[in-house]
């Protein structure tokens, strides 16, 4: 895509998030109001822990895809909520057990909650919430969206035991790449839509269709994320600029920077990646690696790709509004690497 | 109960785990071999690390009883297999995440996983196991039954951050100390019966008796459990003597003493509980307090009283080996204490 091309896009993109807010607004009143509700126990530390993440909000992108995949089939009786808010837990108890295996200070612009309450509570308030996504898919008896859910738990947790595997491994291909986020990101965007597209009556096509969607959707995502990561300023996304580099985690940028790098930047990148000391001044000299290399250019290249396949995966289901909103949903996500 | 009661009683159950090993084989080489195949993966080390704990074996008591259970109502067709596999793989979890959580060195008599592969993989392959769980417990399409499953682990995790919110607590009391062994440890072993009573084909009053009996069987089992902490020997039950007392947990032997003990024994407990470095000198002391004031001794009383209400709980049930073997059981469960 040219840059013109982009910035026209972009504009037509740009409130796609609000309009996706406004159209979802009912059921996600709903969602919310579960969420809050199944937060609670009579053990006082885990509806603690679990508002302290839930109340930092972060955007609810899972649970209103949710929401939208059930609407744009029209028939949806109520699971929808139930599917989304497990979505929800799920997503926020895959975010404790990330923080913990990744040592983060910081999550969504403020302290991550292992900082105020451990790494064990974090990780038993996880499988609280893990439980509690369960329980809601199974009040549905909905054993088809239940499966998809319990093996979207399954595929995750390998996901990131393979990128823990990876981590710092200078060996590390694009494929690996691509696994890691299919498990670990891809897979809960898909079955966002999925299930939520069983919750509005979708004959075996539109579930595929969302299927689909969700899934480029989330490769795009998570493309765009791991761009941020080194473009974007503290605090921007709840994250630290840089906390990849120093966590050594192998995303696109880094594997295709080590790839085409001179023995002395590949030295350079190798004396960051993992340390958790490396300052501004690191990053900086990493940053000038990647743009040599246009390793973040080709990033986001990747990500737009992954937009338009999302778009593309809708092609086949009736002209609606909401399709058309997802279509920008898509291209919006991309647009955010700009 | 007297001594000689006892004595006689334990010889009456020392076979009966015996028994049900026998008695349960065939549904359990179903189940072992379940367990092996649920846990493979193609990241390496899923497996690794899964099959590591899962070779360590254990009892398998859980699923064992599942299998029990569901021969006692006789008309069990297969989904039996996949909840007994189910429970264990939920059991396994626990053991992952209760190992990290407790920063304990040993499990099932060798080093934890933890100690080998870190406390991350820990977390990420308790999740993975977790996720299969469901996904067996998915494909029998039996939503009763993955209702039960899905509240116990909720209802575990809860458990266990009231556990950790009690750590050290010198207020803990009896009723808390209940609260935590009915939540992590009754919970479980309820289930276990229950879902195997649901295989089985039990009728209402059927699934109320074993699920009562599980719950009962899982407190005298815990009880004994804590007993043998303070009296067993390193590498018996594949923990160390001690553990308990070092870790700072709140169980009901060190409960009663706190609220029997003199100031200069409570000052002694007080600087062994919670304190790595409580060698044998400290547990020597600490036990020679609760000899004095005879909280195991009360601790197993109590265990004994589980017991019987396991066997009660049976009492309602046709008459059968089955049943009489499960009553078994729930003796020489306490009689482990002796």
């Amino acid at each position: 895509m040219t840059l013109s091309a982009a910035i026209a896009d972009e504009a037509a993109s740009a409130d796609a998030l609000e309009r996706l807010l406004e159209a979802t607004r009912p059921g996600m009143t709903r969602v919310n109001a579960m969420i809050l509700d199944r937060a609670r126990s009579h053990v006082e530390l885990v509806p603690e822990i679990a508002r302290y993440l839930i109340d930092a909000g972060g955007k609810r992108l899972r649970p209103m895809l949710t929401i939208a995949a059930s609407m744009l089939f029209g028939s949806a009786k109520g699971s929808e909520v139930n599917f989304a808010a497990a979505v929800e837990f799920l997503h926020n108890a895959t975010l404790l057990h990330d923080d913990v295996v990744d040592e983060s200070n910081m999550r969504r612009g403020r302290a991550a909650a292992r900082m105020k309450w451990g790494n064990q509570a974090s990780v038993l308030v996880g499988d609280f919430l893990l439980g509690q996504a369960f329980m809601m898919m199974v009040e549905t008896s909905h054993i088809d969206a239940l499966q998809v859910i319990s093996k979207a738990a399954t595929i995750i947790a390998e996901g990131e035991v393979f990128q823990l595997a990876k981590s710092r491994d200078l060996t590390a291909t694009a494929a690996d790449y691509d696994e890691v986020i299919g498990a670990k990101t891809a897979t809960l965007f898909e079955a966002a839509t999925e299930v939520g597209a069983m919750a509005g009556g979708a004959d075996a096509a539109g579930r595929r269709a969302l299927r689909e969607y969700g899934r480029e959707l989330g490769f795009a995502f998570q493309l765009v994320d791991d761009v941020l990561d080194y473009r974007g300023e503290a605090g921007r996304l709840g994250k630290n600029t840089g906390d990849d580099l120093r966590e050594g985690k192998m995303t696109l940028p880094v594997i295709l920077a080590l790839k085409a790098a001179s023995d002395a930047e590949r030295q350079l990148i190798v004396d960051a990646l993992g340390h958790e000391d490396a300052g501004p001044d690191k990053l900086l000299q990493v940053r000038a690696i990647f743009d040599r290399h246009d390793t973040l250019g080709q990033t986001i290249a990747r990500a737009e790709e992954h937009g338009r396949r999302a778009r593309e995966a809708l092609r086949g289901l009736p002209a609606s509004e909401m399709r058309t909103l997802l279509g920008d949903v898509a291209q919006f996500t991309v647009s955010r690497a700009y």
